[in-house]
């Protein structure tokens, strides 16, 4: 196929590589070129705008936030009027329900198509081509790029038609994430207030009831009080928690649970945890119960 | 073994039977008498106190909330007195971190063992024998008791010596449940709020990040809305979580997840829900966003 | 003076009657025109856009939220492009810090005056001139006009010559009244479960420690379950704690009173609670306890 | 009258001295003596125990919390046997309904007469016989200890002849009182975000819509950060939410905002606030958005 793939960061740059490696043509793009390179050596041909990028049958964004794929699609040079009738945009990166919305309408109206496909999964997942991807968007045409998702991921679920159901259930299970990690947190500081070993407490905790790899890489993270370096910063879950409560806000849905988790993050950032692992979440109940950390 | 076992509920009554066909001398008491006769077929002694289960070399207490077993330990005709010199008193109810500490301390100064030993699973992994056992006591009075721990449960954690530290890692675990199901509630409500089956959702959830059998469990009753009958009745997941937030009072700890959780099981009782599981914390995220149920 | 007015609302409309009887000239503009005509017949020149109403001295905006702000500033015909410099608009309405912000730089570069003087009261204060003006920006600016805001209230407060701290200031006082009326919902529930009269309970608050009129206004709509007709409409409400939130987000502040109040505005209007005066926050408190309301 | 009078903390020694004034017989009693020798200067008699100041016509017990009274009453040499059938038993403490019920229970099987009257005010008010009663129990008994009511306090409410509600009434005005310090502390700590004084902001709002003492009072000591000395302990303010929280549970009521509060006073006593004055609940918030303190 002949793809195109703007935004080579953590995320973007070993997905890129795996398309690459899988055998298709790829144009790629990013807003700072010395990223792109180690691809170009690999085959791939650097482009110079987004709208460069979106000349083939396929162009993928996979950037850091709504801001960017905003400028993305609708900047000059973008890739709305590059797209041809018929081609499709795939967007994987996180963003908000709002803006899959209007993504979708503004494809349907240029008769171009859209599918919103987020991934679950950090860096070293996306290096081992094992991501979990989430579509959802017309059916056939998901069909049609299931071996660029093939190439990324271990697994792709289908959602529905509608593509921004996507971004809700990728929002959805970060929430889920981000609610693991505060309970984590909460637990943790409760063993040490009274001088119980956390490792032990998550230790019997994932080899019974929460026997979940997700549990196993953050109680550990917590454990060891080791939110340094950051697999996915802080200052991002921070934005992940405020685009899922502005989706929920939509329909009139509290989620305290959502409620509280933001407004940790907020003391964590404000107490300059911003570039922390999200993990770090877990010093904010460390510190409301008094302990040093 | 010479075996006392009190309280013959959903969970002891199938934990009694596996002790009894592991082959150990089984004395056996239940304020309602009936439910211990179907024990007596299979060859165990019915007892007419928690004194006279007593007698033997260790006695099992499983009962349903820290005043039963107060009224059956420091009662009349209770354990305290009948317990010998050196015979131990296993406690594997779900009880307060405080009445483990009271009651460490009268065994000690009464000369005898005083393990706590509760356990994690609902009626089915207690009928298979699968429980999970996290026990701290004095080491080898728990590894003697180890055979017992074999006939109830799949494995067994011996967490320290300190008694009452079981009962911590036991409330804090069933935190973590309560707040897993308050959390598929929150998300489940949203789901429904854009037209997005929560199945689909929490199937997609469990078969990556959150593989674990507890999200299975509780997803698929939160998605089915199938709170009855109750596994565990949602009156005595607000016990729980009622002393856990106890524990963590005593020692300065906020859990604002838990204050939220505790809050929405008032709300479930307040609006008649006692008796159902107490995965319909869920019903309450629902109504909250204005959905049916 | 030779006064512009835009937005003739609950609020607008009084507040515009006031400046005429003032004794200053008036020109109006109004969305729906039919609002304006009484004031035509006091005396008030009805002009079609919000450039004619901004070709005097000071033109004052009072609308129902950023957008409406937004569309009358930036748009075609806009106030931005019509006002003179060293004329000068003040922005009365209860807007968000960043748009204030925003709307200081803008007016600066184009070498107008901008001044933030948002109100506190309701509609019966407008209308008997006793709001309470706030008012931030230039001092000899906001000294100018005090003709005009001694015509709507009863006294003006000035702040600093920042501008948005008086959009701080406004949103600050309007989460101090959500939550006052959250927390006596919570409290007026327990009296009915306690089967004391709230009424009774709120008298003796009211006479001793709150003597305060805010109390005794939204004491009496909770005790009396009032919530219609709507002196300030709930879904405005969210609105003003939704800017206060963000404003906080902005610099890092938890506020869980407000996310609490925002998570239960949600729950009033995703059960059809969005047209009801704000005090109907307390309904949810109600029902939250199970009470029928 | 014959007065017996027990416990003489900051609020006791000046409300059994306007007793003394106000020239009835008083017997005083006091755990710690030296705290009543000033009165038996100003002519009260000092006695050994509950009993013996319990055998009057009124025994009043101010005291600092459930187990003080209950010791006091119950205990050997305790009100309850001393009470002479038809003699009353007046609580002011800030106690729990739950004790306050029990109270009233046994006080009736004993024939005695139970009056639940605790107090508004600060130690100063107590001083200035400027207390505010709130008074439930017979009515005719009520009145009959009027003179009583009268020298401690500048009004007396009478409730109702169901002496806990006016425990009920009591903790949810202190609950009122937590939940003005906690909002006040959140938006002070934005203020000071946002570089505005937050004297400035509590003094707009003090002199218009929240011109009630407690708000002078508590915004005075926030704004200057003056947590000492504690006119009211923060553990003792931690104490009351317990208890108010306690009724609402009884009754299956959720107060999130309560909540709110009882996670932040916790969070204030884990970091060394315990002694510190309630209004210390801001430094919660403060810290809580990274501001030093």
């Amino acid at each position: 196929m002949d793809v195109g793939f703007i935004g080579l960061g953590n995320m973007g740059l070993p997905m890129a590589r795996n398309i690459l490696k899988a055998g298709h043509r790829l144009r790629v793009y990013n807003r700072t070129k010395s990223r792109a390179e180690p691809l170009q050596q690999e085959g791939a041909t650097l482009v110079n705008s987004p709208a460069e990028a979106s000349t083939g049958d396929v162009v993928i964004t996979m950037l850091a936030n709504d801001q960017a794929v905003e400028e993305t699609v609708f900047g000059d040079e973008g890739v709305l009027t590059a797209l041809k009738k018929g081609a499709a945009h795939i967007s994987m990166s996180t963003i908000t329900v709002a803006l899959s919305e209007r993504l979708k309408e503004v494809h349907a109206e240029a008769g171009q198509t859209y599918i919103s496909a987020p991934v679950f999964g950090r860096p070293d997942a996306a290096a081992a081509a094992k991501l979990f991807v989430v579509a959802a968007g017309e059916k056939k045409a998901v069909e049609r790029f299931q071996p660029l998702f093939d190439a990324v991921g271990q697994r792709t679920f289908f959602l529905s038609e509608n593509a921004p159901e996507a971004n809700l259930v990728k929002l959805s299970g970060n929430f889920l994430i981000a609610a693991m990690i505060e309970c984590l947190g909460e637990t943790a500081a409760l063993m040490r207030k009274y001088d119980v070993d956390p490792r032990r407490f998550l230790e019997i905790m994932t080899e019974t009831l929460f026997a979940a790899p997700v549990y196993r890489t953050y109680g550990a993270l917590i454990a060891d009080e080791k939110y340094e370096p950051a697999g996915f910063k802080l200052e991002l879950g921070l934005k992940d928690i405020r685009s899922i409560l502005a989706a929920a806000e939509a329909k009139s849905v509290p989620m305290p649970v959502g409620s509280v988790i933001r407004d940790h993050f907020l003391s964590a950032i404000a107490r300059g945890g911003a570039h922390l692992d999200w993990s770090a979440l877990a010093k904010v109940s460390a510190e409301d119960a008094g302990l040093k950390s």
